[in-house]
């Protein structure tokens, strides 16, 4: 089998975080920072992995890993984790426990335990990643490498054919990346392999997705404040809040509920001229971001987005769990370059990290590279650059 | 008789600003600001009044003032306002209309014209006025000038006997200044006289005004930022974005109703020890103000009376309007001198303008002065100051 990539894009939160926590509908879409995959057969029987961004540079011979028998779903992941496989290849893997290295390291030999075929046991292959995606910043950096890894070996192995249909293709690799996130976090909530393998936008609610196709691409810009997040806390600073004023809190949660029922409403209101669309959507997570200043999880340093951005006459919201991490700042269609390069140069002086990106791209893809195909293909994770390179088969 | 004050304070809205538009309840406090009225008996039949504030110096001959007939309820004002009389008094004053100035000088005529008896009549007496309330900042400071007004046409009158109960004082005081109210603002909604006749702080709903008798009074940093507020834009912002998103701001609305609801409800709760009650006061500080945002009526300004006061563990939220106007920052009882010296500075720094002074103080109030005192006790309008030199007689 010739070399081939795979990709597959990160995550953010549009609406809804902590409302979530308490059965209200939340809404995500894929960022257009993403994972990007090579993968190339090797002759030695041996399965190498490369992971510069988690400093994982490790080979294992094919005859030293395990292979897991049959089961009834085969291809389709079986229905429980195997706990026994999960501490044998700890041990194989042998790097310090939980550890991004070691997750990584391990989830990839779980999916080969199980989706493995003659061919590749008799060759082995190795496989190399890049990111764009900050790691730990709430952006689903593990969930874009899971969906890279099901696409890898789920394509390798001859599992996504021609003859099937992309529905098909999306679920058979969700499935596989929700079991290496199982692998990776124990308990995930299967929303950012969702939308990883997807790609576009998601409605989510008490474990349900449900996917937005009418939802349209939109620039934003991601700002990591750096300042670290303690999701926990302020999870339970929120519960602290609702416990003492629930008469108060539960409207709030309310009103964020309506927040991604409105923001779904936009996207189906066909008399909406883009720029009207931007600018109510302009306002939903302006008023998103008030209510969750209401649940007490903004930080200075979030404000300080807030601050510069709306000088330049841009809305800003924190993304994900807050009181640190991430803000997303829309771009609409009428800002102009020279304002977007005045922002991103006010936000660096803050020591804060700009990523200039969009919201609702394609999901999980896999590229067939051609013979003697330059490594730059590779190397550029910018899903712009890729696509420019025509020939990705997105499967959403 | 001999002269006397009186005083009365300025308002402020602790919660519920623009959700009551909407039938909602909020909370409003008396302010330490307060205006203060010295009042001399003449001896040549001359009525005149001295307020400096709003560039009014003027006299007029008793002969020339209009008096009413009496009427059934008197000396409670009679049920509508005298067209008529304003007009005569328009041309008396002969002010640039709708001015301050000219609204001031009519008021306390029209209130003379029902109130005065034989003895003042026959001797006249000279009115003057000082007032540590910015004008025009949403302070309540035309209430305040209403209640001195009438509580010094009362008293020079006689109807404020020794016989009488507080709570008919009050009532009495309030009911005039509220006729004073109308002459100045034409349909005012009665809250602000009701405050500075009151003092300490009310819930009020659709008109009906509920006094809260266990708030307790609390220390404030009142910032005036100098941005001009414009309440009619503010209130059609909110109204556009209610009109637009209606199941997204109705529920903010409703929690906002809620918190006027939860103040009122800290204050009842006797097993709170009075720092628990001041770090849930300033929880509801702190939604309060996030929920505005989300109504869009927050400004950069005050946006960074919040980033100062946060910065040195402080919770602010804009009162009023919004959008410019001014923001209330909790202090709390353990912040030393030196934290609040340094707050100053920083918020001075900015442009604007700073006010220490506490909510919930005593209402209106009458200083009969012995022969020689001091003027020191006119010029100074510092309520604290006033206090300290006894012999104020409050009706609450």
């Amino acid at each position: 089998m010739p070399a081939f990539l795979t990709s597959s894009p990160g995550k953010v939160i549009l609406f809804g975080e902590h409302a979530v926590v308490y059965g209200k509908v939340a809404t995500a879409g894929s960022l257009g920072l993403r994972s990007t995959a090579l993968i190339q057969t090797r002759t030695d029987m041996t399965i190498s992995a490369t992971l510069p961004d988690v400093q994982l540079d490790r080979a294992w011979s094919v005859a030293d890993l395990p292979v897991q028998e049959r089961w009834t779903e085969y291809p389709f992941p079986p229905p429980t984790m195997n706990a026994d496989l999960l501490d044998q290849l700890e041990q194989i893997v042998n790097l310090r426990k939980q550890t991004n290295r070691s997750q990584a390291a391990i989830a990839l030999l779980y999916l080969h335990a199980h989706l493995a075929t003659k061919a590749v046991l008799e060759q082995g292959f190795d496989f190399s990643v890049r990111s764009s995606l900050p790691v730990g910043a709430g952006l689903g950096s593990s969930a874009s490498y899971s969906v890279c890894v099901a696409t890898a070996l789920l394509q390798i192995n001859g599992f996504l054919t021609p003859e099937m249909d992309n529905a098909t293709k999306r679920d058979l690799v969700n499935q596989w990346a929700f079991q290496a996130e199982k692998v990776i976090h124990g308990n995930p909530s299967g929303i950012d392999n969702t939308v990883s393998t997807f790609g576009g936008a998601v409605a989510f609610k008490k474990g349900q997705i449900e996917p937005l196709p009418e939802f349209q691409s939109l620039r934003f810009l991601l700002t990591n404040t750096r300042v670290p997040r303690e999701t926990q806390v302020q999870v339970a600073n929120v519960r602290k809040r609702r416990d003492r004023f629930p008469n108060i809190i539960d409207p709030v949660l309310d009103s964020i509920d309506s927040i991604s029922v409105s923001c779904k409403e936009l996207f189906s209101h066909h008399n909406l001229t883009r720029a009207e669309l931007l600018a109510q959507f302009g306002d939903l997570i302006d008023i998103n971001h008030g209510l969750l200043i209401g649940l007490g999880v903004s930080h200075p340093a979030l404000e300080k987005v807030r601050e510069i951005s709306s000088k330049l006459g841009l809305k800003s919201k924190l993304t994900g769990a807050g009181g640190g991490g991430c803000a997303l700042t829309l771009i609409r269609d009428d800002v102009t370059a020279e304002v977007v390069e005045a922002i991103k140069v006010l936000l660096g002086a803050e020591g804060f990290q700009c990523f200039e990106t969009s919201v609702g791209g394609p999901g999980a893809g896999v590229l067939p590279l051609k013979q003697n195909m330059p490594m730059a293909y590779f190397l550029d994770t910018d899903k712009e650059a890729l696509d420019a390179r025509a020939g990705w088969q997105y499967f959403a």
